[in-house]
């Protein structure tokens, strides 16, 4: 007998109902990434192992999925090998690995194409990332990242546009009650210098960026066991307290760092990109600058944003921030960008979460034909196609069945348009329209039919 | 120093300019299967290899690519094991594999979600698929598959509707000079049956299927070596010297082969698939009812579809058929179906023979603000947003630069339309239109500008 068939844990398969929620969601994505004139970039999923390894730390080395070379694979090692282990086997037997994140084949893509490209270069790129983590709820082996960045200017004007981006994303999704925190690394770099623990801001962001998670008293622990003195946690207190609208919290972060001229940097540029923002028409009510906000990526240099929602047990929906070094690693220096990524599968359990879904049904086809008879089934397949044309989705059901199957199919499809043509119908040539929400059925000329399921 | 990155031999980066034209063929593809009522579905790219294996036969089974076991991937295997060389080893080192087509993970969907599937099922699938084949031109490692199938109906409304959205989506790519050559499995049965070679009818198949590549005679000389008798060789001649219309091809078939039911089965059924087409009001003046056209894959049964586009050195860039038992494999009986497939990256190639993207240029974003100093940013920030708001994908030149540079920007992004606005166009609040192809320049309103760039 046949072995029942399954999936590996932590993957999916996305079935029509959540496709048509994921498209909409990708498709919302892509067409205001290319309103803001950022250009589509795809990957392989499989890179060389040479480009993968060494980027993401020793814990994500282990967690790339790696691809056992083609044939015999052993024919390149001997006892010897096998004896000390699996470390010693590897690079051997494998030469390949599947894509980690988007960044480094991003980076690896402008390094090898970089006399051709035209900077600065508005990427984005919508594509599978596989880790060999533990799948659990809501961590998957294979998930989507949307990323897009520029690289090649330092305009803050990019700042203020990845505001403009993710508030058309959200607010185009419906999504309700969320917040774009935003801070800047200097901010974070002037604050370790004010408090006399110059060069320590990488430490403070990894403390401070537990904030929301451990509080401020676990915070100040972590702080004094990573070699902070007294005296500086005691005069980092503002941090805590500075409070107000955003304008008012750069006057007093200015007043705070006013001896620390990479801070004063920070805020000349918070509020360069707040003026950018009111020139350019680009809403900041959803802006919470948070200068507590500190993210953990070790390579952000200026802005840094994260976008979270209210009374949501999801975590950030999206991120990003200015680096100054995306390619150096492959040889090629000063590469300075800004970039963002949305976090698709968050933002689709958001939307379930605020009923979105449910509140606007999405559908792939509008209206379904049924199929009485060969007679109705004549009568309709002309008018299917005149339907198409139309540019309206629309399908017959294939072949005579119970009237109540077919309606099962319409319903489970979310199909909102049935039609009826019996003999009555045809003779008056005529059909029965039946709206699959109300259960309103009307009788109506081809025309009318139209003019209802045309509408957006 | 860092070494310089590289890809893997048999892969691609997609950058912006094929993206854009890509994207163009997957959105006409995704939209045509949506108009005809498919659903969309996608499975992990990661499969167990216990689903893969074993469906491709033992060459495809060579070129899954293998995934290797997360950690000491070793601990599962002994040294006898290593003794034994990589066939004893593979099984104990690896679980997963990629993907290899569409159509195994969608048997193996159907069979895990067969209680909750609303039938008939019509499910499209764009995704890649992954084969460790040796990389030459025109071959790659990774592709893209686009499928659409129906499963749980004989109705020959779906034969019918294939045709419809193959002519659908290559009108619409505006392909030249392609034919839809259409076969019936039963047919080629029925005519080993009159030749007196019943149950034949695969060895036939496999035959004739090379009518195209080695000429009438060298496929007579294989049906000897395959054991058919120079009696039933010399009855076959028909096959070659049947022509005319589909209707005349028909009439003579229908002759040809009275003897046989099964033959007979697939002339009614071809001629239902006319007569549908008729009556649906699908175009069949690109169909070419072509009785030499077998298909190599065996578990075709019904009508078989293949698309070919002439003076070109690309193969065929569709094809498909009718299947009875899509997942018996998986232990569920009886699912037929008919399903298609488009090969983008084939379709991408013809076009470019046909010079169609240049003809047509492809562009993400339609017009550029140059930027040329703090005055000119803050005149167009505003007038950027209006255009956004408008549905134009716009953007502009985020820093001060050359003007030479912004427009080589332009001209490299293919964006047909520059704005220019210096202190002269602010003063009269007007803005400098430049068309990109026509080099032709324009004092403007922005209502003007607005006007023009909104034409699709």
């Amino acid at each position: 007998m046949a072995q029942k068939p399954s999936i590996p844990k932590g993957t999916r398969d996305f079935g029509p109902t959540q496709m048509v929620g994921r498209n909409f969601i990708f498709n919302t994505i892509r067409t205001v990434f290319q309103k803001f004139g950022f250009e589509p970039l795809e990957t392989p999923s499989i890179e060389n192992l040479s480009v993968l390894t060494g980027k993401y730390g020793d814990e994500g080395d282990n967690l790339i999925f790696k691809i056992l070379n083609s044939g015999d694979f052993l024919s390149k090692t001997n006892s010897g090998d096998y004896d000390r282990g699996y470390k010693e086997m590897l690079p051997r037997i494998s030469k390949k690995g599947l894509r980690y994140d988007l960044t480094v084949p991003f980076a690896r893509y402008v390094v090898m194409n970089q006399t051709q490209l035209t900077f600065p270069f508005k990427r984005y790129q919508i594509q599978p990332v596989w880790r060999a983590d533990r799948p659990q709820r809501g961590r998957y082996q294979e998930f989507y990242q949307c990323d897009a960045d520029v690289v090649g200017t330092d305009s803050l004007i990019c700042e203020a546009e990845i505001v403009g981006m993710m508030t058309e994303v959200l607010d185009k999704l419906s999504i309700r009650g969320y917040t774009i925190k935003l801070n800047n690394r200097k901010i974070l770099a002037g604050i370790a210098e004010v408090i006399g623990e110059n060069g320590k801001e990488g430490e403070l962001c990894v403390a401070i960026d537990k904030l929301d998670k451990i509080g401020k008293v676990k915070v100040e622990e972590e702080l004094t066991e990573r070699g902070f003195s007294n005296q500086a946690i005691s005069e980092l207190q503002p941090i805590f307290e500075i409070e107000g609208s955003a304008k008012h919290k750069l006057a007093q972060l200015r007043d705070w760092l006013i001896s620390s001229p990479t801070g004063t940097k920070g805020v000349d540029e918070l509020e360069e990109m707040f003026q950018i923002m009111e020139t350019a028409g680009i809403k900041s009510d959803k802006v919470d600058l948070d200068i507590t906000l500190a993210r953990g990526l070790s390579y952000y240099t200026g802005a840094i944003f994260e976008v979270k929602v209210a009374d949501s047990a999801i975590g950030s929906i999206s991120g990003g921030g200015r680096y100054d070094d995306l390619t150096g690693v492959f040889g090629l220096k000063n590469v300075s960008g800004v970039g963002f990524s949305f976090g698709v599968d968050r933002i689709y359990d958001v939307m379930e979460e605020q009923n979105l879904f449910e509140e606007n049904k999405q559908y792939t086809t509008k209206l379904l034909f049924t199929n009485f008879d060969e007679e109705s089934q004549n009568y309709c397949l002309p008018l299917l196609k005149k339907l198409r044309e139309a540019g309206v989705n629309a399908e017959i059901y294939p072949h005579k069945n119970k009237l109540a199957k077919q309606m099962a199919y319409a319903n489970n499809k979310n199909i909102p348009y049935v039609i009826l043509a019996g003999s009555d119908e045809i003779s008056n040539q005529k059909l029965n329209l039946k709206d699959m929400i109300s259960g309103e059925q009307k009788l109506l000329s081809f025309e009318e039919v139209l003019e209802i399921v045309s509408e957006p």
